[in-house]
């Protein structure tokens, strides 16, 4: 059996802290389902560790202890593999179709989620302001399953990205108008914001339109829906149009 | 300051445990905004702690600790306060409008968020087989945020269950047809399966109808979505056709 060298532990849970992703260009995978799919996508691995042999084909793999894959590994209950991939490069934007804009996302399940479901609804990019959680956090690459070699997604000024977009802004909003009595356009950006606060006044200015799923019921009491949540219904809403 | 017993240790401690909560009939919620959505609703509080004054007017708070907290809380990062209820007496199923069936859920944060969404979609019952994750786990009642008091949560052999209903029963299958070209009713049972394996093979047998959420693009290469995603779009499509 291979010994994980502290260099390597060290190398490793550095990566869970997005200033080392962004210095060394490396991010870290678990679970060998995402690992596979990452690497079915042709990302340069840089180094791979498991439990298990066999799992990995064609892949040089450190087989290790269970004990030292809790050492480096960023979850309490490891899951037999992980690997550490290089940071692929950025594409460029090509304005098409449906955009997400995410303002503020701040939680990696939900980051990881909307990755997933823009993946599922055929979404090419992803916006995100500066201050949404960065998208190779350990927990953000566990929650999209794969899904994020799949979808372009750029951190960027998301002022500034919208006053140049050619297409219609909607910005989800409490106040907004009932999303199912609009007519959507097939190229649109959606933008949806922050879990406590939701999209912030400068942006919800910049939008041609405000739209909100409405609540049903007498007693309308529900505490909001969870952003990825959401952002799935109005995905759902702005795709079903292109069903023929 | 009061100190927290170790007899009131022991029984919150225990309150994370299924087996106790039955027995005593008393669960846990964290967090200011829960709890309080849980007094509003009038749900019967047994105890109350808190490391700040002054949150919860007209009720007795016990002003504790932070490390006190800590060691009753099942968070990582307990949220100021916890408080014990009495879980609440079990209402009957009136077969209303939509309801929702839960074929072994897991995920604790999966079942908050359906409770959530159904409290939403204003669906009245979520009915749950044995094996789903019990709702007054206390990972479930924080997802809620406080849904809980709204839809009414049934345990039952979910087979008996389907086959006694009036209503057209439609499951989520990836084989189902594309809900988006459906005439869906109002009335309806809509079940949900499994975070890994969707729905079994005979719940699926005693459906009248499988749907499906069709996949967009080219290369349909996502690994499936979340069943509380899953469900959001689901409850969208069939609420949607009453909004007029």
């Amino acid at each position: 059996m291979i010994l994980v060298s502290n260099s390597q532990i060290k190398l490793i849970t550095s990566l869970q802290h997005k200033k080392y992703r962004n210095k060394l260009e490396l991010f870290v995978a678990e679970g060998p389902k995402v690992i596979n799919e990452l690497i079915t996508a042709k990302l340069q691995l840089h180094s791979l560790y498991s439990t298990l042999d066999g799992l990995f084909k064609n892949e040089s793999v450190q087989i290790i202890s269970e004990k030292e894959l809790s050492k480096i590994s960023s979850l309490k209950n490891a899951n037999n593999s992980l690997a550490v991939f290089k940071i692929p490069n950025k594409k460029t934007y090509v304005e098409n179709g449906i955009t997400v804009v995410l303002d503020s996302i701040q939680d990696p399940g939900n980051l990881g989620t909307i990755i997933r479901l823009c993946d599922w609804f055929d979404v090419k990019n992803i916006i995100c302001s500066l201050n949404t959680v960065d998208c190779f956090n350990p927990k953000v690459i566990q929650a999209t399953m794969g899904s994020i070699v799949r979808v372009n997604i750029m951190y960027t000024v998301i002022e500034e990205f919208l006053a140049k977009s050619k297409f219609p802004v909607y910005v989800g909003a409490m106040d907004g108008s009932n999303i199912y009595k609009e007519n959507l356009p097939d190229k649109a950006i959606i933008v949806v914001g922050n879990e406590a606060n939701g999209v912030s006044t400068k942006i919800m200015n910049l939008a041609n339109n405000k739209i909100a799923i409405p609540q049903f019921g007498v007693n309308q009491r529900t505490e909001s829906l969870n952003v990825a949540t959401a952002t799935a219904i109005l995905l759902s809403e702005f795709k079903r149009i292109t069903v023929s």
